[in-house]
């Protein structure tokens, strides 16, 4: 790996966006130099964090009834011409093949219904088919015209879609609200990433969808982040793709489908973005690939004793599943601490000739930047407290700031002053309904933001008029900036 | 999932071909409808077996000091045409994308090496950052023009491909050797696919590569199927895509490379013809989704009791890394049977109320299809032991069947017979170099065979003359029909 001498000076408070570019290199999470729009490499450290998040995702997907599945990566043009709201919604996302002599002309997926409907008509005959509850891990890829971002607006994503098909429209509700329930179980409790789960309003529900339910998060520069969404698709898929099944009384009934959409990539970009600070990452410990790292100092004399020693503790982790590793290699110790802290290693022991004989290890701790010392017969109890301690802060630093950024507003003029200081707007709204797409439409060219939706978690009832037209309020709504 | 009425009787001995695409469908590994030639869709159960295998090879490379990481699937067209053999080798199989307008032309990678190259060259620098071993977990796209076969000839694959740079060309051919033993380690004593690792002739070796080295295994109708090869890039990738490093001694090299490329759903095909048999896939111990299926005997009245002590099992199971499932659906106990037979599962524990008296568990085993009663005290280990003997079983049939296959020939006719009774011929041949090409494009022709190479393993030595010039022979070839 490149050595270069490496500084990191950019303020995350004062100029996020060099700060995010210049931490994914120098944390060498990702190379930005592919030389292809919307294309980045996906370095070691990146892909070791993209793994346990997949792990994790995947493992609460299987334990709440998904089996895993791979669809082919490529889609015929015909499947994708099948739902026409669909089709219209995705196209000019598409990335399609030079067509073969004598074949069909197929895309890159962009997300997987139109690829795994035709099947699903095909496995499905009965009420005892179902539910059938399906995920892929895979690549997307959609063409972004606007400008990119790394792992945030991209043209390839590293994501898990989740495709179900139930007898009842009331599961599949209930499948949209435990996907909502998973994502803060996985996003929010674990990756330490808070949200606010938002009803999209009509105009902007996924192509297809009956409702869509996004989870809005917020990066430091106040901007909105779409993360997993989930949509009730009703019939209309099954309707295009014939998923039909007999039910218990013979009679042939078309299926209810969900389906839900984390995007490992981009649900990465918020974990960096909200947890580190200007010496580098701080990652969750229970996500970093590496939970400890063991620092011996040591002299010629007592060189072995203290590695050996290192080893051991490392071992030790090692069986208790943390992962730990023995940092020996013949760099300066402050080289090593800059290093372990740019990659945002949660805790660093440092062990010498003073830990060796009073049996005590200190323990760095990333995020407070306080030490600790410890009994090293305690060690494993002590690092799964101080673990467990390390996200909890995580999780309450970040929905601390969340909460802040949520303004109350009852005209434009505070709407405006909110979107503009970096907040989510709450505000009475004309309607979350097709009638309101003309004041979305006013809030998008005036005041660059985008309405994101009302909230899917609460009943909020507005009691004004709409700031925009005038007209008697339906919705509570929020709005914000948006990446 | 479909539940129509399954029958499986083909025989594999007889009709390979049609055992093998019946037994894809049938236990459910993959579905061919998708309607794309040469892509298909890798139903649950499959996912789940690729998912063991990507989990077994990727911690072997990471033990061995390969670090993850994710390229774009995207190449662009200047890069593919760095590496004049390379280009000119892997053109014809490439997929392209439709051009979007301003943009250059991208391929999807068929492979990485003018995709990683480029990077690496960034990010060497001195002799520090040597070696530099890293993978990839990915799929990868040829345009296959000749008839496809699920997992084996697909235009698809579901593979790793680890890229490894080195400061001298002794390393690198020492990495060659790991790269073998480790196809050996994993493919074979874990999946129980024996091959053997044949240095590629001059004509047919990795564009690009000074030397190939491939793993040639066999499937149950003689034809040979290349498995996981490795090769000596030696510096022309390098000199192409500019990797240099500084050496001690402040001077500028070229690095010398190795790639290696275990394909997983190309060895899954493997794993599922060789173990198979006419009841449906028997998956190695190791590699089994779900290791043991406990399936309770109940009565009305001892069905609270007697499933409860079957979840208890499986927990006990679970804990000790063992992968179990009850089947405590309302099927009949035939139909459970067929079901988990046909999914290859090694072991069928069955309880009853005579198993509860007698406190011992009626086992079950897949590929002997004997039964077995042990103590459910000794449960664990017993389990332990029975797989070990399972895989232990399932190696040593696959070798001797191997073995077998190998013929000794001196003339042409006696290769001929070998090959067209589906074995590998072994003869003494003019030359592995370009000066035995017309004579391997003779036996292409004629005897519809590949000339696979000579042994990496061994040095022979040839006595005789080449049976199709009559020159002095200069190597001990093998030959094969293959896929």
């Amino acid at each position: 790996m490149a050595k270069e001498k490496t500084t990191f000076n950019i303020s995350k408070e004062k100029d996020f966006s060099n700060w995010y570019t210049e931490i994914l290199n120098k944390a060498e999470v990702t190379d930005m130099r592919y030389g292809v729009k919307g294309f980045v490499v996906i370095r070691p450290w990146g892909a070791k964090i993209i793994e346990k998040m997949y792990k994790i995702y995947e493992s609460a997907l299987r334990a709440t009834g998904h089996d895993p599945t791979f669809f082919p990566v490529v889609i015929p043009e015909e499947n994708f011409k099948k739902e026409a709201s669909h089709v219209e919604g995705f196209s000019p996302d598409v990335f399609w093949l030079e067509s073969k002599q004598g074949e069909e002309r197929v895309a890159l997926r962009p997300t997987s219904e139109t690829s795994m409907y035709q099947m699903y008509s095909m496995w499905i005959r009965s009420h005892r088919d179902l539910p059938l509850k399906i995920y892929q891990r895979a690549n997307v890829f959609r063409y972004e015209t606007k400008a990119t971002r790394p792992l945030i607006r991209a043209r390839e994503f590293y994501w898990i879609e989740a495709h179900d098909c139930f007898a009842t429209r009331k599961e599949a509700e209930t499948q949209v609200q435990d996907d909502i329930d998973m994502t803060e179980a996985v996003m929010h409790k674990i990756f330490g990433v808070p949200f606010l789960p938002m009803r999209r309003p009509e105009w902007d529900k996924f192509p297809g969808a009956e409702y869509t339910v996004a989870s809005d998060s917020m990066l430091p520069d106040g901007k909105i982040i779409q993360q997993p969404s989930t949509h009730l698709l009703n019939q209309s898929f099954a309707k295009a793709f014939n998923v039909k099944y007999i039910d218990k009384k013979e009679k042939e009934q078309y299926v209810w489908q969900t389906c839900y959409g984390p995007a490992i990539s981009r649900i990465m970009a918020s974990v960096i973005s909200l947890h580190g600070d200007d010496n580098g990452l701080i990652l969750p410990y229970t996500l970093s690939p590496i939970q400890v790292v063991i620092i011996p100092f040591h002299s010629a004399k007592n060189k072995d004793e203290i590695n050996d020693e290192a080893r051991r503790i490392k071992n030790t982790l090692f069986l208790e599943n943390i992962d730990a590793e023995v940092d020996d290699s013949d760099k300066r110790p402050g080289e090593k601490f800059f290093h372990w802290e740019m990659k945002g290693v949660p805790f660093r022991i440092e062990l010498g000739e003073n830990e060796m004989k009073s049996g005590k290890a200190t323990i760095f701790i990333r995020d407070t930047k306080q030490k600790v010392s410890v009994n090293l017969k305690d060690l494993i109890e002590e690092i799964k407290d101080l673990g467990a301690e390390f996200d909890a802060r995580l999780i309450a630093k970040a929905d601390e700031f969340f909460k802040k950024r949520i303004a109350n507003c009852s005209d434009k003029l505070s709407i405006k002053k909110a979107l503009d200081s970096g907040n989510i707007a709450r505000f009475d709204f004309c309607s979350a309904d097709k009638a309101g797409e003309k004041c979305a439409a006013y809030i998008e060219k005036e005041l660059m933001a985008r309405v994101m939706g009302t909230r899917a978690d609460k009943s909020e009832k507005p009691k004004d008029k709409c700031p925009f037209c005038g007209k008697k309020a339906t919705a509570v709504v929020y709005a914000g900036k948006s990446y």
